[in-house]
């Protein structure tokens, strides 16, 4: 998500969200799988209809999304005040509320988005790898649509504009289901894609909304193995652990973001302070804000002072090893430190807290990443091209960064436009997944009547 | 599987298995998860040492299991008759002992298989799509091993030494879980593979063995998504469907070949009957053989009794519509012909049985081929380059053919040397599954102490 109040999308998701707390639901009725199985088959049957489409076309349409979206956004933020005036009246928290906000101000910025994705090449164009095999073949392979993509989310109704954008630019058609706070801006966003589908001669049951508040519509989905591609989730861990014990269909997770910083010996100190900086304050609560720094012993008397000064001043506070502790507290007394607890370096803080430990070289950084990071982003911040080139190599994560901010962990920033999820598994996607992502592929092979032998 | 006379792997697989007629299992016991998590905790260590292995020592070891299958050759083929024997003695099926079979002249092509596999490039080599980002970045991504494999598979203890080198060849490591017909033959295999792996300077440990008979133990591996990073399925279909029910792991699952090749009104038809005769007598028990032909009306009067009568002479008996019925009965007497029942052109017969349908022109049949093909190998014979094109882009399969058997859906004949599965799929891999569908990717970005703005 490139816009720009409200970017870091999947990421904010994985904080506390509305359901985490609630009991896992029943299996879903017969009817309800039903219900759904029979929407689903609709959205199928036009997605055949979208993938024969020119890439023109769809590009076109998008474009009609775009304009309307600017068009029509002041009923589109009523209805948005609607589930606002609602959220307010039950009482849902004011972080929650920022979510589900979508005024004129979001709804430009995503118009923009919708346009980037827009102009990106086709994905679907061109044969990848052509080859003439022994056997006589000519082989190649396409990118295809993946076809039907399920998604389930929260509270944050942008996610049914990058979802919906991501899945038309490679011919895909959705069903989607957002949270019940976001569902009058919802309803309203998928009825302007239904008219824009229509509009480009489309039939607008490509972009399905599955308008079921209960939680069995969650587990009713996940049984569509014959219907649905795929399913992405996004939401807490709570909605992930359901997904994962109970899907049929194959997923695409998002998952937890414990992200590192290693500033090595050989760092500009100066520049690796603003980095540090932009990772933890521009946006604590998102999934690729940076949860611990790694100092290598060399520099810690004169780096730790100074970062526990910097950072402090942006209302950051500390949880240290042992090592990290006293150079942070020599910051002076207004700074907020204490001594790291047990786990303290395998959480997510999304919120302004710092874990802080001294490591005596680069192995001893990347045994830490290892032991600890959850495979999101990590950065090292060096003038040690040998060091660079090993943490690229060794560690293990989605996004790897070298002399970066983690922070441009995002189909945004990597150039996609939208973002339909950050992707944590190994599986199909890793990292942002943009419209790209949402491709299979076929082989193709021409033949002279080959036959095989053998 | 490009192993003469044990090809088409996968494949075979699907037809009627051991265990198709047996219950499905209870939940494994919290010992038995333990005690198979352990193991593969061991694999992922090991994975990790094997990862830092350069290409270059990777293929060497390739190249040693591939030497050792020829020295050990003898003991190999005695271990094997040991599961014969004891495969005879509990009255398996022919076709059943045949899959088990791994003579000598069998180990031969094996080992020739895995020095195709040592002499492919490396696909984890170089990065892709390198690019500069207006934000600062130069971006790409390399590819990097899936991880940890798990696989589920029956009678065949070639798919042992397929795997496990596919997996090697891309730096990954195996958990290896194979039916107890092949149980002598597969822990001889897993230790000479153990021993190459010691004698390249790697542990051992990166292909573990799962020696359980109960099918509980593979419930037990598909709940270890903390350390398996995909399952591989390779059975009939009551092992898939327990997989798709009840695995917390990804799956990379094979499926159904209902097959359809159309003959097309310009076809060369003498060499349209070669490929036919070669598509469905060659090795009618495999997967991609085809099961359905489709012919255009044009040519059904001069085409069928053909295609009935050399056919014929192979073996196969019809199963036909009623417009191609009396063209086929014509070929003579000795013609095995019947009307299709309900559901035959829905059929993977795994058997010298072909369906057979008479259409009006390439819509009818492309809307035949959308209504009962099974998305895995799909060919049209055609003089007519439009055809050719049209059905390339409009049919929705792993594999789409012009002018060519089906039966190339292979890893081997696709050039990868050995194959994992056939994945019917559409996430992360979709037909043969070699060494680089076992890879992830990982971005790597590099900066100039580059942040985030907005």
């Amino acid at each position: 998500m490139a816009t720009p109040p409200d970017t870091a999308a999947a990421a904010i998701d994985t904080a506390a969200a509305p359901s985490a707390a609630r009991p896992a639901p029943g299996p879903p009725s017969p009817e309800l799988v039903a219900e759904l199985r029979a929407l689903a088959r609709a959205t199928r049957a036009a997605q055949r209809v979208v993938a024969r489409a020119t890439a023109d076309q769809r590009d076109q349409l998008l474009r009609a999304v775009a304009a309307a979206l600017d068009a029509e956004a002041g009923e589109l933020a009523a209805a948005n005040r609607r589930d606002l005036a609602a959220g307010e009246a039950a009482g849902l928290a004011p972080a929650l509320l920022d979510r589900l906000r979508l005024d004129e101000r979001r709804l430009a910025a995503l118009a923009r988005d919708v346009l980037v994705v827009a102009a990106l090449p086709d994905p679907l164009a061109g044969e990848l790898e052509p080859r003439q095999l022994p056997n006589g073949l000519a082989l190649a392979r396409r990118r295809v649509p993946l076809g039907v993509v399920g998604a389930v989310y929260e509270a944050r109704p942008n996610v049914t504009i990058d979802i919906a954008v991501a899945a038309l630019k490679t011919a895909n058609a959705v069903v989607l289901r957002g949270g019940r706070e976001a569902r009058h801006t919802n309803l309203a966003l998928v009825d302007l894609l239904g008219r824009c589908l229509a509009g480009a001669g489309l039939p607008a049951a490509a972009v399905a909304y599955v308008d079921r508040p209960e939680r069995e519509a969650v587990l009713a989905l996940l049984a569509l193995d014959d219907v649905l591609d795929v399913v992405v989730p996004r939401g807490g861990e709570s909605l992930m652990e359901l997904c994962r014990e109970h899907s049929r269909v194959p997923l695409l997770l998002g998952g937890v973001g414990v992200v590192h910083i290693f500033v090595d010996a050989s760092a500009e100190l100066d520049r690796a302070l603003a980095v540090l900086e932009n990772a933890k304050a521009e946006r604590p609560a998102v999934c690729n804000a940076v949860d611990t720094v790694l100092v290598h012993a060399a520099i810690a008397p004169t780096f730790l002072p100074r970062l526990a000064a910097r950072l402090g001043e942006r209302g950051v506070s500390f949880r240290a090893d042992p090592r990290a502790l006293p150079w942070l507290a020599q910051a002076g007394p207004e700074t907020r430190v204490e001594a790291a607890g047990a786990g303290d370096f395998d959480r997510e803080w999304l919120a302004l807290t710092l874990g802080v430990a001294v490591v005596d070289d680069l192995d001893a950084a990347l045994g830490h990443i290892a032991r600890h990071g959850s495979g999101h982003s990590e950065a090292i911040l060096t003038e040690d091209p040998v060091h660079a080139e090993r943490f690229l190599a060794e560690v293990d994560a989605a996004a790897v960064y070298v002399n970066a901010s983690t922070r441009f962990t995002d189909g945004g920033q990597f150039g996609m436009g939208v973002e339909v999820a950050v992707s944590t598994q190994r599986l199909h996607a890793r990292g942002p997944v943009g419209p790209a992502e949402l491709t299979s592929v076929k082989w193709v092979a021409r033949g002279d009547y080959t036959v095989r032998s053998g």
